[in-house]
C-alpha cells in the first residue's frame, strides 16, 4: 500500500518551514507503515490538480494538508471534487458549527467566506476541527484501474495550521491507518562518537550485508559535527522475534564499535556524562577559550546538572588566563595561548579554583582570522584531567567558526566521557 | 520556467524535519523566481527513479539534495545517470581532493567508499564542497520533447547536510538562477527586540494597510524567543524605485519602532553589541548562573570578539558564587541565589574580577524542577552595569528549560545593548 502526503500552500514554496511531513512521517513510521512520497505544491489550481491526479493513480491513501480555509486561494475541496468527479454539498451541521464558533468569540461570521468551509464531498465523513473552523474530510472512493478492475482508495483532507492538523491527524487518520498495520515495527538508534562516518560504515557493513536480503530490517546512518547516529528498524509479526533481532544486531554493533557507542535513543552526550558523574558522585569544571562558554552551556543543558557541574570560566584574553587560572606569563610567551602547555596550565588553574574531580580545558583558534602557518585556524588543544591523570590532545578542525567551536565542544565532551569511563569505579554489569 | 526540488532521503519520510525546501524556497523567492514543486522521496531506487523521470519531463531546472555520500544508500548519481542516459566517470581531481580531506584530518580514506563520491556525470561541472567530501554537480542536458523538438534543461546535484548544501546552493545555484530573473526584487529584513509581536504588528499595520493594494510590496513578521523579524520585499523593473520604496517603508518603521530595531539583514544582536563596544573601545564581562555559559557563547559567536569580550564565569553553585564572585553568604541566606540582591553582587563580583567596562549577570530558575510558589520556574534576574549605572531587572519567562535559557540570553543581550546605547559617547550620525 502506498500512502502519500500532499502539502498545499504557496507559503511552503517561498520559505515557510514545512513541519507536516516530519510529524506525519514519524507517526506513520512508528506504526511500521511508510510514507512513500511527500509533495509540496502551490495553491494554484493547475499545479495542484496535476499533483493530485498523479497521486490518485499511484497511491492507495492520499493525505492532503492545507487549502480548507475560507479565502479564495483555498481550493482543496473543489479540486478534489473535480479530479475524483464527486459532487459537493453544503453541510448544514458544519455551517451551523462555524457560525457558533464565531459567535462564541463575539464575532459575526462572514457568511460568504464561511459557507465555503461547509462544502463537503458527497459521501465523505466530516472530521471535527477542535482548534479552528475548517473541518477535515475522509472519503473512500472507487478508482477505476481498467474496465475490469476497480480498487477502493481513501483520501483525507486536513487543515493547514499545525495546531489544527496534528490533533485531527491523531484522532482520525492514525486509527484508520492502524487497521492497515500488518506488521509491528521497532526502532533502535545508536549514538556514536570518536570515529569517522566512513569508518562506522565500514565496521557495521558486514552486519548490514548479512541482512541485505531481509526486507524486515532497515539501516540508516546520519552524521553531524562528529556525532553519528545509526538507526536500525525491524518489522515483523512477532514482538519477541523483533526484540531478539534488535538485540542481536545491537550486540554485533557493540562488538565492532565498543565504547564509541555513547548512548541510545533519547540519550545525549552531555546527558550520559551527567548520569555517570552523578552516579559516581563526582563533579566537573571547565575552562574555555575559543569555545567561549559553549561547553559549559552543553554541560548545563540537562535538568539536574547542578548536581555535578561546579563552575566554568571563559578566559578569552591572555590577561584573564593569567589572572583567573594562574597560567604563567612565560608559558604564554614561549608557547603561546594556543598550545599544549597553556591547555595544561588552564587545567591546573580550573582544578585549583574549583576543586572539582574532573576538569576540561579548551584553547584554540576558531577563526576566521588569527591563524598563522604554524598555528592555523582550527588548531585546538583539549585538556582533560582526573586526579593524577592529565591528558592534552591536539586537533585540527576544518569548517566555519561555528563548526570549529561546535566540533571542539563535541570532541571535548567525548574526551571527558572516555576519561570518566576509564577512571570511574567499576560497577558489576547488571544486564550481562 | 518550472524549477523543482527533489529532496532524497528516507529519514525525511520518517520524521526528520526537511529544512531544504524552506531555505531554497526563500532564496529563490528573494529573486522573484518561484519554486514550483518540492518532492520528498526515499532513497529506494524505484521510487527515486519515478520521481526523477517525472521531474525531468515537466521542469526546466531540477535541484536534487541528498544521496551524494559514501554509503550504500547514496544513489543519486547512479539514478540520474540512468534516467538521463548519461555515463559517469571517476574524476581524479575530486578523488584526490577527498583523499586529501581525510589526510588533513589524519585519517586514511577508505578507498571503496570514497571512490563512490568521485563519480561525476559526463559533461557535468563539479561544484566544490567546502564543508564536506561529496562534491556537487551541475549538468546541462538536452531533453527530447518529440522528434522535432529538444530543449535544454539543467540539473543540480547537491549534498544533503544543510551546512554543506546551503553554501553550495548560494555559490553555484543562485548565480545561475539570477540569469533567469525577470523582475528585480529586493528584500529588507528589520530585527526588533523589546516589544511583543502583537505590538510590533499594531505599530506597523498602518503602513501595511496603506500598501495593501500594491502587489509589488510584501510583508511578513516572524518571531522567535523575543526576537522579531519584519521582512519587506519590493519587486519592480526599476532599481531606483525599489530602493526608494524600501527607504520610505524603513523610515516609517523607524518612526514607530525606534530603538527597538536593533539591526538589519545579517546583523545579530551580539554582532551589533560587539560593533558598538569595539567602536567605543569598551569591554564586557559576564557572570552566569542558570544560562550556564550560553550568554558568553553568544558574545563570542562573532569573529573579532576578543577585542571586547574579557571573561566570563559560570557560577552554578552557591559555593562558586561566593568564592569566585564574592557574593556574601548572608545575601544568599536572606534573599536566595535567585534574587535581585544576588544578581547585584554577582555584577560587582565580575566587575572586580575582570575590570571590564560593562558587566552582565544572570541568575534564575530554568527548571523544569527547582521552582517554588514564591520563586517559580522561569523567574530570572538580569543585572547590567556601566560605571555607576547599575540596573537589575526581574523577569518571569514561560516555556521549557531551553526556552527559558534562550529567552534569558536574548533579553540580557538586549538589556546590554540598551545600556550601551544610553551610556556611549554620542557620535554625530554620518547618514542623516
Amino acid at each position: 500500500m502506498n500512502i502519500e502526503l500532499i502539502c498545499s500552500g504557496s507559503e511552503l514554496l517561498t520559505g515557510k518551514l514545512n513541519t507536516h511531513a516530519g510529524f506525519i512521517g514519524e507517526k506513520l513510521n512508528d506504526l511500521g507503515i511508510g510514507l512513500s512520497l511527500v509533495t509540496t505544491v502551490s495553491d494554484r489550481k493547475a499545479e495542484f490538480s496535476q499533483v493530485l491526479s498523479d497521486a490518485v493513480k499511484r497511491s492507495s491513501v492520499i493525505i492532503i494538508t492545507g487549502g480548507l480555509g475560507p479565502t479564495f486561494d483555498d481550493i482543496t475541496v473543489e479540486t478534489v471534487s473535480e479530479i475524483l468527479n464527486i459532487k459537493t454539498h453544503k453541510d448544514e451541521t458544519v455551517a451551523n458549527a462555524i457560525v457558533q464558533y464565531f459567535e462564541k468569540r463575539g464575532i459575526n461570521c462572514p457568511a460568504s467566506n464561511n459557507e465555503r468551509q461547509a462544502q463537503i464531498l458527497d459521501g465523505a465523513k466530516v472530521l471535527e476541527n477542535r482548534f479552528g473552523t475548517a473541518p477535515g474530510q475522509m472519503l473512500h472512493f472507487q478508482y477505476v484501474v481498467d474496465e475490469n478492475k476497480k480498487v477502493r482508495k481513501t483520501i483525507f483532507l486536513l487543515p493547514g495550521p499545525p495546531r489544527e492538523m496534528c490533533p485531527m491527524f491523531e484522532e482520525n487518520v492514525l486509527p484508520f491507518m492502524r487497521s492497515y498495520q500488518v506488521k509491528m515495527k521497532k526502532t533502535l538508534v545508536l549514538h556514536i562518537c570518536g570515529m569517522a562516518e566512513s569508518l562506522v560504515d565500514e565496521k557495521i557493513k558486514p552486519t548490514i550485508n548479512y541482512l541485505a536480503n531481509n526486507d524486515d530490517v532497515e539501516f540508516a546512518i546520519l552524521a553531524h559535527n562528529f556525532l553519528i547516529d545509526v538507526k536500525v528498524s525491524v518489522s515483523g509479526e512477532n514482538e519477541l522475534t523483533i526484540d531478539d533481532t534488535l538485540k542481536n544486531i545491537n550486540q554485533e554493533f557493540i562488538n565492532v564499535l565498543g565504547d564509541n557507542i555513547y548512548g541510545y535513543g533519547a540519550d545525549t552526550l552531555e546527558g550520559v556524562i551527567q548520569k555517570m558523574l552523578v552516579e559516581n558522585k563526582k563533579t566537573v569544571s571547565v575552562a574555555e577559550s575559543c569555545t567561549g562558554g559553549l561547553l559549559a552551556a552543553k554541560l548545563t543543558n540537562t535538568a539536574g546538572s547542578s548536581a555535578c557541574f561546579k563552575q566554568s570560566v571563559v578566559t578569552y584574553s591572555n590577561e584573564s588566563k593569567m589572572q583567573l587560572l594562574g597560567v604563567k606569563p612565560e608559558t604564554l610567551e614561549q608557547f603561546g595561548a594556543v598550545s599544549a602547555e597553556t591547555a595544561t596550565e588552564m587545567l591546573n588553574g580550573i582544578l585549583n579554583l574549583s576543586k572539582a574531580d574532573y576538569a576540561v580545558s579548551i584553547t584554540g583558534i576558531a577563526g576566521p582570522d588569527g591563524g598563522t602557518k604554524e598555528k592555523p585556524v582550527g588548531l585546538v588543544y583539549i585538556g582533560i584531567s582526573f586526579n593524577e591523570n592529565h591528558e592534552v590532545h591536539k586537533f585540527k578542525f576544518l569548517g566555519t567558526r561555528a563548526d570549529i567551536r561546535q566540533r571542539s565542544v563535541n570532541v571535548a565532551l567525548d574526551s571527558l566521557r572516555r576519561m570518566i569511563l576509564k577512571t570511574r569505579t567499576k560497577k558489576v554489569k547488571k544486564d550481562s
